[in-house]
């Protein structure tokens, strides 16, 4: 793990892979055949791809039960639990429509509607996450959605994790069709004979899916295309040399081209920090993945003072941000870039990830300057209402077609005096 | 204009100019240049595109005293009584931080922070709208932006138009730069030596433009690519004719593929707007236009009764709505997907445009299914904050390591359990 004096700027920024020309061919190709052949385009790309034969897309009644039967119930009441404390934090979020009168009878207003529809991708195999699941589709169901479906492609048995399966029936959603890749994702964008379009497109997924987003980006909305995970531990002195370890590894594991850094005026404990990194290293499962991400994207930053490590907490701006310093909650006014922060000593980045509420879909790769966390707003849209009298109009017409008029748009000043006119 | 039985799937969708591929290489060539060369590109395209030779960037105080003497005392009253509205409307848009507080001592929250810096273009020539400036700063402001700049392209003799000039200080915003064009988008993303980069551009734009913004968004956050404006006008046997015919045009005169739809059960109704619309349309300064885009994307559909006409609106899912039947207020609630709803005789469209409060720049071209007006929450960016106590993490500990071990993520059990060994 590299210790760098700050001399000069630093960033998190990542290339994102935005795919070969062959790739983006293929996505195109899928896209196009699904849309033309429909289920069954869904059903020979899952036998390509995913190895598996399949009688129907959406998974039955028989195969939730067997599933809970195969969950362990610790892990269920974990679940149940995470559920629970997500669906709070997301219920505080919801917004209301509102209203205003004036009392030349003038009404304005801001009406929230839910999205009709939305999809969630979850991806195959080990990034089957359960989490995930619930993060997507508890903000949704807070909006007030009304339909929402999963994809999954199905392993080369066709059935799906029994831990999918579970955490989507604990919310209530039983639409779950047995299909990946780009070919699921065009079938929520156009639709087919089993499963319908929706309005938007959520979820995390390989190259393929993250293209197939973004050729249908447009007829759909799409949810931000995620870049590697990130994490930001900002401690002083006195901060923990191995929770900082332990929650710095935590993110390494995720992806060779995940990045953990510690800012720290502490020389000494960037020394503790390094070592107790490279200790916490050996006996990790996914020791090779989080040490390449510690070598290639691992960095700490030494810096003059605390004010310089907020300074460059706040340049980096990153995903996760750990604040390990005394009177941590203080510092928080003064961190302006940061999808989640994490304060104090026990509040070690996995909490969120699964656990206390907040969303752990995060903006990434330097986008937390301008974009948040996944949250209610994301599934509703507003719409304007203006509802003027014959009063209102009568006292302000004049100023209305005058600044018509300035903009050389006659017709749009002939719509107010028509109506002046009248009178 | 065509008047239309609905009997399948209606649609307001055209293809968006996605540029072509010289338009794009050009577009790419300036961006560079800019990046390369800061300010001397500047000067030089500005030269070359705008006909202009400056010696400042920077609009000077005395520009702005001449803007004043110039301005008619009507307009700049109108201009006041806007801005007014506009702002009381968006200041009712802006959106608190919240903490909840737990018994064992857990504290989550949604910090809510303004974006550091945002940058408007605004048009050059006849495009160059006051009320844009009003729409995108006014939000900008009530979120609490720290830094708002302005780019527009300079007419030849190296002026920026009155409107523009005086509309900009009423909102306090003197930082306008004359540049337009891609190099202008290029020196926002980017900075130069005398403009700062910023974190997010908006405002609208000739195709180079829509391109420059495409190519930076991510490395800053852009607004919607806005498609031709339309209007939808939803009304039933009773409503006035010659209005819905003005209302009609006041869409038309902006784009020839900008689209104006009547829907209505009354096929009386249909027949006198279309009427009106030809009549009126013969003193029209922009008949051409608007003309061309009655013909080719106006249109009249008659419905079975007011609830198919409802069914209709929804799919068109337009970005202005009128609302011009009995007891219209009592529709809003059944529609599901408008950018701004128009309700009663007298809540003509350009009343929106300038003037009631709620923001002019709408989602086009069917996104309203899933997308909003600009508003205050698009100059902010949200953190979640996670505080968990000792406590609170021994409660809730067990639970967060088995959803760890659940995904495969050693790493994320291990910064919690090293957490809990230490008791």
């Amino acid at each position: 793990m590299r210790i760098i004096e700050v001399t000069d700027s630093v960033s998190l920024k990542r290339d994102l892979d935005a795919g070969t020309s062959e790739q983006r061919e293929a996505v195109d190709a899928i896209i196009e055949e699904v849309r033309k052949r429909g289920d069954q385009a869904l059903f020979s790309y899952t036998e390509k791809f995913d190895g598996a034969q399949l009688d129907a897309l959406l998974v039955e009644e028989s195969e939730f039960l067997a599933a809970y039967e195969q969950l362990d119930p610790g892990v269920l009441k974990a679940i149940r639990e995470a559920i629970e404390n997500i669906r709070d934090f997301h219920q505080r979020q919801v917004q209301q429509s509102w209203m205003t009168t004036k009392e030349d009878g003038t009404i304005l207003g801001q009406k929230v509607t839910p999205l009709d529809a939305v999809g969630l991708y979850v991806p195959g195999g080990k990034a089957a996450y359960p989490s995930s699941i619930m993060m997507n589709v508890i903000p949704a169901q807070a909006a007030g959605v009304g339909r929402i479906s999963i994809v999954t492609p199905p392993q080369k048995e066709g059935t799906i994790p029994a831990s999918v399966l579970v955490t989507a029936k604990e919310l209530g959603v039983t639409s779950i069709y047995k299909v990946g890749g780009a070919q699921a994702i065009a079938a929520l964008a156009y639709g087919t004979e089993t499963i319908q379009a929706v309005d938007k497109i959520t979820g995390p997924g390989n190259i393929f899916v993250a293209l197939a987003k973004r050729a249908v980006f447009g007829r759909v909305d799409i949810d931000m295309i995620a870049g590697p995970s990130e994490i930001v531990v900002l401690a002083d002195a006195n901060a923990n040399a191995q929770y900082i370890a332990a929650d710095l590894l935590s993110q390494a594991e995720h992806d060779e081209r995940a990045s953990a850094v510690l800012v720290t005026p502490s020389s000494d404990l960037a020394e503790a920090v390094k070592t107790a990194v490279e200790k916490q290293l050996e006996t990790l499962p996914k020791r090779e993945i989080a040490a390449a991400s510690i070598r290639d994207y691992g960095a700490v930053y030494v810096t003059k003072d605390l004010d310089e490590a907020v300074d460059v907490t706040n340049e980096l701006a990153p995903e996760h941000l750990e604040l390990l310093t005394e009177d941590a909650m203080a510092l928080v006014g003064r961190i302006r870039h940061a999808g989640a922060i994490f304060v104090g000593p026990y509040s070690s980045e996995p909490v969120g990830d699964y656990f206390a509420g907040p969303n752990h879909v995060l903006p990434t790769n330097g986008t937390a300057r301008f974009s948040s966390p996944l949250c209610v707003d994301d599934f509703v849209k507003k719409s304007s209402i203006i509802s003027y009298s014959k009063q209102a109009l009568k006292q302000n017409g004049a100023s209305i077609s005058a600044l018509a008029r300035l903009e050389g748009l006659e017709a749009h000043a002939r719509a107010i005096d028509i109506r002046l006119e009248d009178e």
